[in-house]
């Protein structure tokens, strides 16, 4: 059995975890192209009878062996491990999105689809070069949002700017000149946000309204997924 | 010279890293037992040079070796550290506060107390079992801002409740009997969130008004921080 360890260029990734597995199987099933289960894992839990039953309903091969796990997660404690084909989701075109600017961790990406989508935020444009979504490490820590979500890459702002011309756009910036709680944002909007490091380029100040949420000259700023969240969390109302 | 690794029972921590040294050493010089500086460091930059002069006018001694970084920072990328005595401060009676009950992650806790002092909380306890916030990795997490806060660790929820008798409490969990956007928060109020994994136990709905943050039915809740930063900053006006 060939198990390759994941690369950026595969047309397929992992999830690693019975709690993602679950989920790929309820949500994307079709997507799966075989599941490993390790041979201490077991089998007897509720949780698992579900899992290995969706699996059989969904005609899914399923191959008990150890070297998946040695290959993909040799430190987890993992037990089910999903392979599954990438599949792009192009972004829905009336409603509002979160541009993610350059993220560079896989961590940071997960936590913001995870609560993106836990606020009923399901399109995510991410501008190159970032971060892969689909990483092992950045689908473990959406737990499983991931497969609710649009995530769509763009190599450039100006080919997302060219597919949604219209949207109100909003970029976050530590010297944005508008508070953004005390902005009147309209939906549909995108709420732009930069690199974990560096932020925005400063003409990010040009092609959006340039905003700030209102913070304490204690901090330097908030870290990306918090500004993110507290932002998405303003809008929800709106959007 | 000697330099002991970082243990919870010392009454001593570190400070790693150019960035929180100077932090240090603007709100608390008086807490600097000793600052330790790579023979490699570039000490001719303007940021360096500020810091090297503050420490001075303070009169901490500092010394230039490499051994102290093989110790305390093996991995990292960090030329400067201080070693400062554990400061504890009470936390403020008539402010509203932040209740973290068992986090078990430095991170987590960084990440908190950061995003607590930018939205203007000063106030932060922290109910055992849990992770050390002066821990060096959770100390880093906060950026600086644990300098600017007061954080106190208590036994037990007992313990704290006896301070703070009249508090307006909120215990944030996922079956809580109300919406938290929609519940009248009046202060001084206490916000009290659960471990990572377990959340709060079940008593706690007795022990206060209990509260979620309403969430799409797509993930199984938000992250600790994201959870905690969202409601910090639903209340930030009122506090």
């Amino acid at each position: 059995m060939k198990v390759i360890r994941y690369k950026h260029d595969l047309d397929f990734t992992y999830a690693l975890g019975a709690t993602l597995v679950f989920e790929l199987l309820k949500t994307r099933p079709n997507s799966i192209r075989r599941i490993f289960i390790k041979p201490t894992l077991n089998k007897e839990t509720p949780e698992i009878q579900k899992l290995l039953g969706l699996a059989k309903d969904c005609k899914i091969d399923i191959y008990e062996s150890e070297k998946p796990f040695n290959v993909l997660s040799p430190k987890d404690n993992c037990f089910v491990i999903a392979e599954f084909t990438k599949t792009t989701s192009a972004l829905e075109k009336d409603k509002s999105n979160i541009v993610l600017v350059n993220p560079s961790d896989a961590g940071n990406i997960g936590t913001i689809v995870r609560t993106a989508v836990g606020l009923g935020y399901q399109n995510i444009a991410v501008i190159g070069p970032a971060v892969d979504v689909y990483d092992p490490k950045s689908i473990r820590a959406t737990m499983g949002a991931i497969f609710h979500a649009n995530v769509q890459y763009f190599a450039n702002i100006e080919e997302f700017l060219m597919l949604f011309p219209n949207h109100n756009r909003y970029s976050f910036m530590l010297k944005g000149a508008h508070d953004f709680d005390k902005t009147g944002v309209k939906a549909p909007f995108s709420l732009i946000f930069g690199n974990e490091a560096s932020g925005l380029p400063d003409n990010y100040a040009k092609l959006a309204t340039s905003v700030k949420i209102p913070q304490t000259s204690e901090i330097d700023s908030f870290s990306l997924p918090i500004a993110a969240s507290i932002a998405m969390y303003e809008c929800k109302d709106i959007k």
